[in-house]
């Protein structure tokens, strides 16, 4: 496995564009993917009730298991905007797929941004024929600079793994959970891959990735009405077909697990007036899901947030917040440590806290990236989640008036 | 049911102080509250795993269900203190025994402050002779305030019922979620009447109304190691004692909700940070468990919250936080209020946002109580849960450095 240049359009036979169709005031808002062969495609949506319009588009595009192309927009999230909201979605895919020669069934929607207003769409319908004319293998950083809301930087990778001799090229691109004016936002990743793989098996590798990524982060704990995790195979990479679990599949869901956990980080790092990345790896657990119930209690909890902004090695808070996960666990075998580039120390060991160096704790924490690690020493299972702190920034961002 | 003067000490044969005692700087730190006769008493505590040693020596000394003074202290949690620390919970509870001349079996501790540093127990047990000789009717002050910590007010309530021609009085006094040094804090409630009850009643009656107000109330969603709620009742207003659910019992459930919504509000209010109080009523539903979920999500959304503080009148988070809260509802039906003493708005109805006036919503939103209804519309079941906006002040106070 090889990190390679290039985001979405790493892979053979994809080409990307990002431009400004006029739903931002000066920022890029429209964006597009292109594979120039039909794509097997599955997609992961929000658990939200309240969903965007174009997760009801793009869940009824990929019945099939087939798209060839992406339309996203920025700067309004086409959410509770009804009837005619579902219809500008429609829009946006059929414009797309007229411009391209494709069925409008092929076409993957998403959008960002504000909730509650109607989706200018005349705007993006009348930028489609550049959108596309633009589309290039260097497309992907304006793409994925276009689907940004309040993100302060563009997320992307590619990696390139061997299989059976061939070269195989994963790329991907997302966005994390900011505000436009601002309004709730939401989470989109973009992955794109030249395998050769039966669609079910896609799909499949796609979820058991998603679990260990994207649900695995935290920002805020709102979970937004617009999330969606899409991924495209066009099988160029000229492999023999994968329609097992094999070695092969399990080498491409590594690499994809290897994406997927990359651009999570990432969204969690950027996370709304975030200044620091926080990571808790709980080992030593019965089962995966309890280890993943813990980690995830410790980056969500508010009060481990405020003293990681605090540069805090407040151990109590931890463990308050690996009380109430819902797990039955032996407090009195528990050790926690926290490490950063700038050392490791100890502050919870056999049920009690343990002396620590305050200015060496200090040091550690004020990295930009934290790591709690949990060792409950009672199992050998473990998970790993990722927050961010919680800073006046967030507050700023999140309490100004919308108008 | 008549509001009086007076806290704790309004029933009838019970008495309280509050003294410095140097666990704090200058504050008061050390609270007491005492009846002359032996009460019926019960408690609910922390669901949280890790659990402060005060609550193993309540749990137990409750265990006959009767107790007859408690002793409270803020400044030190006493968690994570190991056997040092439930050593010295008892010594809280021999020192003030010996003190009143009681059993020590029958006095309720509590702590509230900072987490994983031993307890000077020492300061205690030599204020206990002055703390019991100020116990006094004038008391009840004294011991509100000696419970804070980062609160802002004292908390505290009285009510006056008749049952059966006897005058019964309840009062209560309550700390909200903050921090000492800072920690973690906690909540901790204290209510005393003079009641004639038996005692598995007293116990079912705190019990169910311990679900309807304090359950529903969130600052920031994280569960103290030290939460408390008691009642102590001691007979002497003089009824036939109440031994089965009848219209008496139901009188005073109805009296104990008022008492115990009311602390839980101010709690709410007082949050850490907090500018304003923030309600949401969800009614038409088809279970009170699902208004109550619903109401829940709704006041512990970050999202909400900082829109709150804004005065943003953002009702597509609103929206949101009822989408993600794990309960079946219609979006198509529901209805969407924002009111307070400035007047109401519509913001969301028949599925889709509502046209409202700005400012007015502005002037509503710029309130100190706000309130947000949600309709339904699909039932008949109502429930109402209470929070507080979350401004730059929480992450002020919580990310201070310890030290």
């Amino acid at each position: 496995m090889i990190e390679i240049k290039g985001g979405v359009t790493a892979p053979k036979g994809f080409f990307a564009s990002g431009i400004h169709c006029g739903l931002k005031r000066e920022k890029k808002d429209l964006a597009f993917i292109y594979s120039d062969v039909m794509c097997s495609g599955a997609a992961v949506y929000t658990r939200n009730l309240v969903k965007g319009e174009p997760i009801y588009v793009t869940q009824e595009h990929l019945k099939d298991g087939q798209a060839q192309a992406i339309i996203i927009n920025s700067g309004n999230a086409n959410t509770c905007t009804g009837q005619k909201g579902r219809q500008n979605a429609f829009k946006m895919a059929r414009g797309l797929a007229k411009e391209i020669g494709a069925n409008k069934e092929d076409i993957i929607v998403a959008s960002t941004g504000v909730i509650g207003v109607q989706l200018p769409v005349e705007k993006i319908e009348a930028a489609i024929p550049e959108l596309v004319s633009r589309a290039s293998k260097e497309g992907h950083i304006d793409a994925s600079e276009a689907i940004l809301t309040t993100d302060l930087s563009n997320k992307e990778i590619a990696l390139s793994i061997e299989i059976e001799g061939k070269e195989v090229t994963l790329g991907g691109m997302a966005k994390g959970s900011g505000m436009i004016e601002p309004n709730m936002a939401t989470m989109l990743s973009f992955i794109t891959t030249d395998i050769n793989i039966d669609q079910d098996l896609l799909k499949e590798a796609l979820g058991t990735t998603v679990d260990k990524s994207y649900n695995r982060i935290s920002v805020d704990g709102d979970t937004s009405t617009n999330d969606m995790v899409s991924i495209l195979a066009n099988g160029k990479a000229g492999n023999a077909k994968i329609t097992s679990k094999d070695e092969n599949y399990d080498k491409f869901v590594k690499a994809l697990q290897h994406i997927n956990i990359y651009l999570a980080k990432e969204i969690a790092r950027d996370g709304e007036g975030a200044t620091k990345l926080v990571e808790c790896f709980v080992k030593g657990a019965k089962s995966e899901e309890d280890a993943e119930k813990l980690s995830k209690s410790v980056i969500a909890s508010s009060l481990v947030k405020t003293a990681m902004f605090g540069a805090d090695a407040n151990w109590g808070r931890i463990l308050c917040a690996l009380g109430y996960a819902g797990v039955e666990v032996d407090l009195k075998q528990i050790n926690i440590d926290i490490e950063s580039k700038s050392g490791l120390i100890t502050v919870y060991k056999d049920g009690k806290g343990a002396d620590f160096d305050e200015d060496l704790a200090k040091k550690i924490l004020d990295a930009k990236e934290i790591r709690i690690i949990v060792n409950l020493n009672s199992g050998s299972c473990e998970a790993t989640a990722w927050g961010c702190d919680l800073s006046y920034d967030y507050v700023k961002i999140n309490g100004a008036y919308r108008t």
